[in-house]
């Protein structure tokens, strides 16, 4: 099923840990990885521009497939030209298919095999989502690469509902494959599922990678789960997806979490973390957290962080950016958006060099 | 008064109304005049970076003392190396005194003579702010051109209260010319008052003319006043301003009132409607405002103006923006200030050129 615009190449590898270096080629461009890719839910990296995302490094960015069905629809989308041309976007663009969305945010649906059958938050009205209209829609878009609709259990089920679960996600899946129209530029993602059991993960994965998808993710293990879990079930996983396929661990963008999973083998990761931090005054500064508005910034001449190249870094200092989140200023939450995507950037670049470099360990071996 | 740095001169003029075009020499540059200019109340034009405003063609931005004395304080602005530094806004600065937002903004405000007792709005201790604490301030906050600190009586006061006030507000200009300690960088601009009254005008305007100050604003036109009666006031007081100072009409940046008062001989102006506007929703398109949210922008895939160069009309679409906004997304606010305050600028702009080709009332007589 892999195309052509779809070529995933490993430049190098760690001796010393599963982590690599690879090059992925797609329709709108090349992406570099590892790499953190932004989230841009409903066609917007909250607060950017897409000239901002692309001077923070970003390669490929995220879109959801819920939120965009929701507001503007995926036919006004489609009439604009796609996604990419609507939302001025023109590097790759991953869709997720609105299964988390679905089972996450929306009020009194209802799963049966068919799909899953919602209130809108919006208006009220009853949406039903099926694989096969999570495909249609995500075909409409046209992102590069377009996400399975799966079911997502909450964390704490037990192994008995995670495993028909696991099993519909699959039966889902092939109904995905049979519904995707654009195989030639729109690469489509398995996901696999099975929650915090391992013997369910390796059933998941095995299944998925028998029907030789052009990449693989894993999902569901960063809502509400233990770094510790996160880590485990991605160690145990990921040895079960081919080398020659892009590896994305979906929602994790931790400092931590993307360096262990990155020594696990994985090339790709989203999280909204930059972006919300950056909405609620925090900044992410080598590993760690600051609230801009603790007092000890007030007086702060200095910029967040020297040795960043972002906006932010080379122009405003801490005390500006302290007071324009103490005044509650937009401002402020965009150069702190630009920081934080811009960190989480440059932290899978610097992996991804070191990886290159063979000092993968040395230069990252602390956080794992 | 006048100082080296300051220098006015007048390049070229219409023949046929009071319009000129003058180059403005101020301690960090020129001002090309007519110009608008953006508002940065508490040191961000909202939401805007500083690229993006210099980009948008802004020359001189303002700022505000009231907000900027209660956050983050002017010793903290000072200790920066002042608010250029602070704002990261190398450009010229101009700062309002303070004493139209005590006026307008404060609760439990006491008028005496000495000055203005207030509670802070933020944490509800009680603030004096005085002509001389107000020149204090400017000169820490170091803006170019610094506003004297006046009293802003309601806009449907007697001529008995207004004449009052007025002459108060030239007892306090004597205060804050004697209070100035940085006469060397930073112009005091006189502001003409006197209300709806036209012989108070003519008062206010000679005595302060007669002090020989490097430039005078005209206040006190902006709030709630008709736009007939701006424009007789503005027309009535002007000719009493010196050719060879700049002149500055306070709060005032719609097309129409803006192009009256050119057309009066004004030379700069200031408003907060660009990025209000942006916030809610509407774009200033040649002289129109649209509400995005309007249906007919859902499916409208052409750019807000063809002919604007903000990076807002050259990279994205009315569907866009209009699908920005419907999701409350801060890009969407974001998109549009740019353009609002670029289409703003780039009407004083066109203005200008037009004195300069001798085409202003064949371009612009249209509004008045």
């Amino acid at each position: 099923m892999t195309k052509i615009p779809f070529r995933f190449t490993q430049q190098a590898s760690c001796q010393e840990t599963k982590a690599r270096a690879g090059l992925w080629s797609t329709p709108h461009g090349i992406v570099e990885t590892p790499r953190f890719m932004p989230v841009g839910t409903v066609g917007t990296v909250k607060g950017l521009t897409s000239v901002q995302i692309r001077e923070a490094g970003a390669q490929m960015i995220l879109a959801n497939t819920y939120h965009l069905h929701l507001q503007p629809g995926e036919k006004i989308i489609e009439k604009a030209g796609g996604l990419h041309r609507f939302m001025d976007w023109s590097g790759p663009i991953l869709t997720d298919s609105g299964g988390f969305q679905v089972f996450s945010l929306s009020n009194l649906r209802q799963i049966r095999e068919e799909g899953v059958t919602f209130k809108s938050p919006r208006d009220g009205r009853l949406i039903s989502l099926t694989p096969e209209r999570s495909i249609e829609i995500q075909n409409l878009l046209g992102a590069d690469v377009i996400m399975a609709f799966d079911e997502c259990p909450p964390s704490q089920s037990d192994w008995q509902t995670v495993h028909m679960s696991t099993q519909r996600t699959y039966r889902w899946l092939l109904r995905c494959i049979e519904a995707h129209q654009r195989t030639e530029d729109q690469a489509l993602f398995g996901i696999v599922q099975g929650g915090i059991y391992l013997d369910l993960r390796k059933e998941s994965a095995q299944s998925l990678v028998s029907l030789d998808l052009p990449g693989y993710a894993i999902g569901g293990v960063s809502v509400g789960e233990a770094p510790e879990l996160i880590h485990q079930i991605v160690e145990f996983t990921t040895p079960f997806l081919p080398a020659h396929k892009p590896r994305y661990l979906m929602g994790v963008g931790t400092y931590r979490e993307m360096a262990k999973a990155v020594a696990s083998g994985i090339d790709l990761f989203d999280c909204v973390i930059p972006t919300r931090l950056g909405r609620h005054g925090s900044a992410l500064v080598q590993g760690q957290r600051w609230n801009l508005k603790n007092a000890c910034y007030r007086e702060d001449f200095t910029s967040l962080d020297d040795s960043c190249p972002c906006y932010t870094c080379q122009n405003t200092s801490r005390a500006y950016l302290s007071h324009l989140i103490r005044s509650k200023e937009m401002l402020g939450y965009i150069l702190l958006s630009l920081h934080n995507v811009t960190e989480l950037l440059n932290f899978t670049k610097k992996m991804r060099e070191s990886i290159i470099k063979g000092t993968f360990v040395q230069d990252f071996g602390h956080w794992f």
